[in-house]
């Protein structure tokens, strides 16, 4: 069917089981011929296609709402809501979202990015309708990884001693993003195996095979309800917690899905719906996937299959996690810790080779870093890496239990900055402002490959307290170092710098690459300075700076409050110095999604703003 | 016994079972007559007398290593390791902590002041024991309120999945600060009847009586262990973790306890030993107590117990929550939510008046800001309310799910600034620096009691974004405010102002108060301005303060990095007005205990030493 001609869910309630598994056939295809060409969430939204339609077959968005976890598999739910035509903007700037969001449909009614929100959103929106008296269900669809996080612990037991009434459809998959961890995992996998559920599916699908609208028939039909109430179970975990449970229900089979979500329906206590889906599915590469590469893709050619293009470029986790692992051939102490990132962070290759020394506990950053602090307590030197949007979610740890106790480790900030088409959720933009008032830690910023690999080193070779290692998304030339090169704490360096010249651009990062290259094609007059360290901050150098008189550009692209170049004014305004600094970085506000140059545009900080304002206000005054 | 002659806690071994209990009641003894005298926490100790004792009779500290959850249930243990005649420094400054402190003791091995960290802690101790090849058992004695909050669950599902062991003492006392929520307090309550522990604590209790040394000669008896082994229980949540679990133990019955302590020794695998304690036992007002009064204490009168000292004087967490549940009597849509602090909140009245819009949802503050953002995206209008310092662990809720969506609420922000006698992990130094780069936020800090209920009426009334109002520990006089009483977003309040004065103070909070009393008692011509939002600033009035050539001093006690003050020399610099700025706020350092003024005095941040920077600085030049 024209699937770009959807325009609200209704039509799926009239269609028998065969339109219904054509439907699911053609929005395979549609997700993996659009999201191979743009982009995207890819493996999870194929899983869970199926899934999504059953749902809007058995209840009425938006009246009943569904909150997808996370929000990256709901492209299904998306193509279903009236959105196909906008799937060749996906991630785009103003584009289609990649999330869940309450700007672009009715059938949106949460947003998220991070893990595990959809149960305590969900319980919070279903207290709130019993207090309206309002109608309607809270449908959560929440993946096996994301409901053992903590948030979700915390919302399933708090969801157990309360009346009102959640549907918790898990969607089981066996690896989340990638292979999953943890003793309930154990627990899922024993349950796939049960049988208990068969017995109401049996005669449930019979009757829909039978008649068009089942669905309507069977909510009439008492005796079959009847029969298929005794299936439910209650000694499992969920038991525990007070809630229902119906599963294991094969998440690719209509019959299955639609009876159990009917009696989920019915039901007038909240209950989790355990159903197996398999990730990828209908595309063979996908499904057999283990390590997570088809989860998030880049465009590429679906008759291909992704390919490692060769390059000579290299990831920025890619090259701090080879120097790490180079420290652990020579040093048995150093271990690694991921929170479920093992192929983002580019770890894939540490696990093979030092496998007692590595260590994915599952998406619980919060478990991860108190994990890793054990670790250091216990005499052993943890690098642990987590993507700067999600550190956000150990915030607390990484300050009451790493900073306060001044515990050795290498803390890896990885996707920092603007990451791109994630968008707001993802943008990596906070930390800056969130951990340089954490007494105690060492902030480095690397330049490029080189100075990553030595600030690992200086790491582990100091390792007298916590070093924070910050990078950003994308690529870099990679170089050899070897273990003993090491760069003085707090040392910023003069990229170039000459008396004559009267003004001086601060930056840091991959920056310091743009903006060489731009004071070298435009033969600017310019001093430039690397501030590989926001904490310290090189003071001698900032006194310099004031001594020689230099005007000053402090260029960044994170969030101007909090950031280096609001520190270097309250040290400046500290020591009575008196300066003259303009300022890069982004307003107070969320940046939406884009790609990278795009969105710096869009800020206002792009290389060509800080060219602007160069040109406008310090290259003529020196003519 | 002589309690301040201990010094090591290896003379347990050798006391039999009418000396074990002699002992116990010796140091409830000492607790409530010392505790009493110095403040601390009371009832969580009182209940953790045996199974403290029982620990240090089965285990061998420091080579077994004992991880306290939080820590303020440690003072049993810092008795039995030699530090009992520290405790009438108990919580004062440089006198004995009232958490585990390395630095005080071998027998500490970890630090904690916020709950759920032990057994990720423990976890990581547990791998780099294993890692060094080294002996020792990792004990983590977690409380039933505890164990339920999102970062334990991590853990305790972590736990399952891995071969290092780690001994889970659950201290269940069925409501561990106040009254425990969720499903699983439930499944605690049904397991506490159960009786499958008592045949192999019979067994053990008669060896344990009749011979002193019962617990080396246990060791050896070959055929109660094996007895004992059977009573091991497997299908309950912490088995569908992949935990062992035994259970459940009298806590104050050493029989009982010795028998469970040595089963979990001679096991080899992680096991939880689920322990029934009495909250306050031996004291009876704090066994009766349901509120958590006998929590954490000021000192009282032990023969008299905690009496309500009448008072002017109401503290700012009962001002808000009397302006809030004034509210709630207008607005039925007003909701209101604390993770765990009802009674700290000063919430108990509202709950009781409001059952059915008023949630405690545990120790779970990630939990607990997400359902309140839920709430509101339900039409609600929620006033959660945290202790800055836990509000740590909510950050990116807080971030992520409240202000990106920009969803409308009040938050509450308890305990800001130095706390006092809790120490570095409970003093809320770094909510403004954490909150301040926040998006769409408001951040207010009234200095008053009528201030800070027009500021929950701005809340309200507005209703367009979610306002933080952050307000410290400590009583103001109250003040009756009626529900229209607003007041303007952003704007300061000049409480002294001349254009002939040449400097001006800026504050916040109570110390608007003090710095008015300075000015007044000192005869100062000083300007004082009340920044009562930390955001937005007011920036006219910043203009203004420029355009008056005024000095300006920012006086804070908070954190400098990220402070009000150095968002006005970013603001500033920014706007290239040249200012003569002095700043006060604490050094890139975690503060330590003490009392208040003390710790002011400490960081050089007190009222005096205000004025003699004045008198110095400022007072001089105008003469």
């Amino acid at each position: 069917m024209k699937l770009d001609k959807i325009e609200n869910p209704n039509f799926i309630k009239e269609l028998n089981q065969e339109e219904l598994i054509d439907l699911a056939a053609d929005i395979r295809q549609f997700i993996i011929e659009n999201v191979s060409k743009t982009g995207g969430h890819f493996s999870s939204n194929l899983g869970i296609v199926e899934l999504t339609i059953a749902l809007h077959y058995v209840f009425d968005s938006p009246k009943d709402k569904m909150i997808f976890d996370v929000g990256h598999q709901s492209y299904v739910h998306k193509i279903l809501t009236g959105r196909a035509k906008d799937f060749t903007t996906l991630r785009q700037f103003q584009g289609l979202s990649g999330f869940q969001k309450r700007y672009e449909s009715e059938h949106d009614c949460w947003e998220a990015g991070h893990s595990s929100t959809a149960l305590s959103a969900g319980i919070g929106m279903a207290i709130a309708r019993d207090l309206n008296q309002e109608k309607g269900e809270i449908i959560c669809i929440v993946g096996d990884a994301a409901i053992m996080s903590g948030e979700s612990f915390e919302a399933l037991n708090y969801l157990g001693s309360i009346d009102s009434k959640v549907i918790v459809i898990l969607n089981d998959n066996e690896m989340s993003i990638s292979k999953n961890v943890g003793g309930l995992s154990n627990f899922f996998s024993r349950i796939r195996m049960s049988t208990r559920y068969r017995h109401a599916r049996d005669n449930y699908t019979d009757f829909l095979g039978r008649f068009k609208l089942g669905n309507i028939i069977y909510n009439k039909t008492k005796r079959i309800k009847d029969r298929v109430k005794d299936d439910i179970i209650e000694d499992n975990i969920f038991g525990e917690f007070g809630l229902d449970y119906i599963g294991p229900v094969n998440g690719h089979d209509f019959g299955d899905l639609i009876s159990a979500f009917n009696i989920a329906k019915g039901m007038n206590h909240s209950v989790v719906v355990h159903v197996h889906t398999i990730k990828g599915k209908g595309y063979e590469l996908a499904e057999k996937d283990h390590e997570g590469r088809y989860h998030g893709v880049a465009p590429f050619d679906y008759h291909e299959g992704i390919k490692d293009q060769p390059s000579q470029l290299q990831s920025w986790s890619a090259i701090i996690a080879s120097q790490v692992q180079k420290t652990m051939v020579e040093d048995e102490d150093v271990v690694v810790i991921t929170p479920a990132m093992t192929f983002g962070s580019c770890l894939t290759q540490v696990f093979k080779d030092f496998k007692n020394r590595c260590f994915d506990v599952g998406i619980a950053e919060e478990h991860a870093m108190t994990f890793a602090a054990g670790l250091s307590n216990g005499g052993k030197k943890p690098y642990i890496t987590i993507y700067s949007s999600f550190l956000q979610r150990a915030y607390d740890q990484i300050n009451h239990d790493i900073a306060r106790m001044n515990l050795p480790c290498l803390i890896g900030v990885d996707r920092a900055g603007i990451v791109g088409p994630d968008g707001d959720t993802h943008h990596g933009v906070f930390d800056i402002s969130f951990l340089s008032s954490l007494p105690n830690v060492i902030i480095m910023t690397p330049c490029n490959a080189y100075e990553a690999k030595c600030m690992v080193n200086t790491a582990f070779n100091h390792f007298d307290k916590p070093y924070i290692l910050r990078f950003p998304k994308g690529m870099v030339e990679d170089e050899e170092v070897d273990l003993n090169s090491d760069i003085e704490i707090g040392s910023w360096d003069k990229i170039i710098y000459n008396d004559l010249n009267t003004y001086t651009i601060i930056t840091y990062d991959y920056k310091v690459t743009k903006v060489k290259q731009l004071i070298h094609d435009k033969h600017l007059s310019a001093n430039l300075i690397n501030a590989r360290f926001i904490k310290p901050m090189d003071e001698k150098m900032l006194r310099q700076l004031y001594e020689n008189k230099q005007k000053i550009i402090v260029y960044e692209t994170d969030l101007m409050i909090g950031s280096l170049g609001s520190q270097i004014a309250h040290y400046y305004s500290c020591h009575k110095m008196v300066m003259d600094i303009a300022y890069f970085g982004i307003d107070d506000h969320y940046t939406p999604q884009g790609d990278l140059e795009t969105l710096l545009d869009y800020e206002h900080i792009s290389i060509d703003d800080l060219y602007q304002l160069i040109k406008e206000k310090y290259e003529e005054r020196t003519c």
